[in-house]
């Protein structure tokens, strides 16, 4: 198709940034295959992941780059940086310090399951969310 | 944290819809635990989804919902729908007709890999894109 991605462009410029110039970027535990997050990256938290091997995203609410784990010691090194065929998304392939990439003190942020009853929390906490910012 | 989702309001009213009444969409097999894609939804292609068991996305270049698999053929049953933490993000576990997600022909769309020299097609081609849409 027309808008796949261009390997002629250098990488970077290979990706389609949006209006925002950030990008959707999965996180996946590379051995047991879970979903991890989805967060964003503009070019400087892509760069500043590819040459330090640890992610760095862009938070949208706060405005500035952010290196996971900063705060919660939850680092997350990067085994591989996948893009998609268009290239408008990103997949990181990561080793999750602590087992732990949610703030809530779930293995995974993707811990709500869709029942007929609504939402439901469907993994266990595995460590108390008040101890990981302590 | 503050902008947890809420579990008091109806399950589609608890989810983040960007600016565009949109969501990102992580399409995950749910057997090998491959991640496929990530496309859009808004309400209608999560209620669609949700009611139907298919997957049913928000097609932005074409600007109508668009069942997976409608054209290919490659349909996505869905197992499980996931939300994160904030609810900004859905993650669907599904069965994959066919086994190949992508329009050209590879398992994943997530078939570039980051290396020095650049984007490197890293998966095999499953089957001839041109027979796909035949």
């Amino acid at each position: 198709m027309a808008h796949d991605l261009d390997l002629a462009l250098p990488w970077l410029d290979a990706l389609k940034w949006d209006d925002n110039g950030l990008l959707p970027a999965i996180a996946q535990d590379a051995k047991s295959g879970k979903v991890l997050m989805l967060a964003w990256m503009n070019r400087a938290a892509l760069e500043a992941t590819a040459a330090t091997g640890e992610a760095v995203y862009w938070s949208r609410s706060r405005r500035r780059l952010w290196k996971k784990g900063e705060e919660s010691g939850h680092f997350q090194h990067v085994q591989e940086i996948r893009a998609d065929c268009d290239g408008d998304a990103l997949l990181l392939l990561v080793t999750q310090t602590g087992g732990i990439a949610c703030h809530t003190g779930h293995a995974s942020c993707f811990f709500y399951r869709q029942t007929e009853s609504g939402w439901q929390a469907a993994d266990p906490v595995l460590k108390d969310p008040e101890t990981i910012y302590a």
